[in-house]
């Protein structure tokens, strides 16, 4: 069976991504989770990946990192599971943007670090954080109107496009970031899968505490109100 | 026929990833060369692309944007071509390098841009372009020697994942870092591709001049000391 190897659940977005996936698409895998900022952390993931980050597949013989790299392997690997859309021209344009929130949207990811446990108060973040929020929202209704006629994701069925987008949905929601009630549908849509709730339930059980991901603002609601203080 | 769209041969970076790749592999397309910095740039992109931004493949009813997302678009569209390496472990790590190369290395990207038309001075570019210099170097190193035994490039044979590093070949150049033997070894065979002569060639025979990528640093070699000022 295939092992994913990934990072806390409550901040890791780079490992939410290839496991909502596989999961959702019910590809079974063990889970493998090294938590961050541990004196062995480092030492860890190097002995499993040179590249030093999660997430990390390890499967028949071959070592996988980087999500996007994930993704391309798990749509050979399983063909039928539906890791990118059938149809070509969806498909184009399903890794297009996915290539586009793997490379960018580095004001928002900068500003706004995943973080499960916490609702932060609305506020205006700049302008390099509204470009991003702008860019995303149009990439979300175009591909649901080009595409998503067949169920409430950007591609119809849940695909490796929404996987690379599910931690900017937790972005826009635990920042308080407002969008029309139409993005708010497909993000709800995300959020409701059975994928992402078994990763949340578990994030929130998590005591680990990164300080770099806590940002020093107001927050409106606190998830996780009774975890240990910072370790 | 496909239709490439580029920006300037000089500097664009992003361009010469799937250009190289294609013109290396023999696939024909059509060559569209967008300059950056002038009055229609950004409208002129826009109008075939949402995104934004080059390089763009036009093919067949089809458009897919991002360098990334190309590379897999012709990896499933000209399956014969070698994109990727044909072995599923090689191709494994190809695609994770790549995703290194997509994602990171921002140190060196932000410290020395693109610039086929000078040789700048060596000097200490601190910390970050060292370990992004170290990893890049490490990255090659491996892939060679794990997979590299069928000819001059990473896997071997010319593919997907020597394209995504093909600017940094040229950085390691323009910025005068120093590398072993071994690693200029390899340099000097993705320089030496007649695909990467004819993008040179080509790129030293244009007049525009994109600030931001021309550092105010001393020059050791300039290669179009007669080109216009700046426009």
């Amino acid at each position: 069976m295939p092992t994913l190897v990934i990072a806390n659940k409550l901040y890791s977005s780079w490992s939410l991504r290839p496991w909502i996936l596989l999961r959702q698409l019910g590809i079974p895998f063990e889970e493998v989770l090294i938590p961050l900022d541990q004196p062995d952390t480092k030492a860890r993931i190097l002995a499993l990946s040179p590249g030093g980050t999660v997430p990390i597949l390890i499967d028949e013989g071959a070592t996988v990192w980087e999500s996007a790299a994930i993704m391309d392997y798990a749509h050979e690997r399983w063909p039928e599971a539906g890791v990118w859309p059938k149809d070509r021209i969806a498909r184009a344009v399903a890794r297009s943007v996915s290539g586009e929130m793997h490379a960018g949207f580095r004001g928002l990811r900068a500003a706004c670090p995943m973080n499960l446990g916490k609702v932060f108060a609305a506020r205006d973040r700049g302008p390099d954080v509204e470009r991003d929020v702008d860019r995303i929202t149009a990439i979300w209704r175009d591909a649901r109107k080009r595409f998503g006629a067949g169920g409430p994701f950007l591609f119809g069925a849940f695909s490796a496009a929404d996987a690379m987008f599910a931690p900017v949905v937790t972005r826009f929601i635990s920042y308080s970031i407002p969008v029309d009630p139409d993005t708010r549908h497909y993000m709800d849509a995300v959020i409701g899968t059975a994928a992402f709730q078994e990763w949340k339930d578990a994030a929130l059980k998590e005591t680990w505490v990164v300080a770099h991901d806590e940002p020093d603002e107001p927050v409106v609601t606190d998830l996780r109100p009774n975890r240990p203080g910072k370790t």
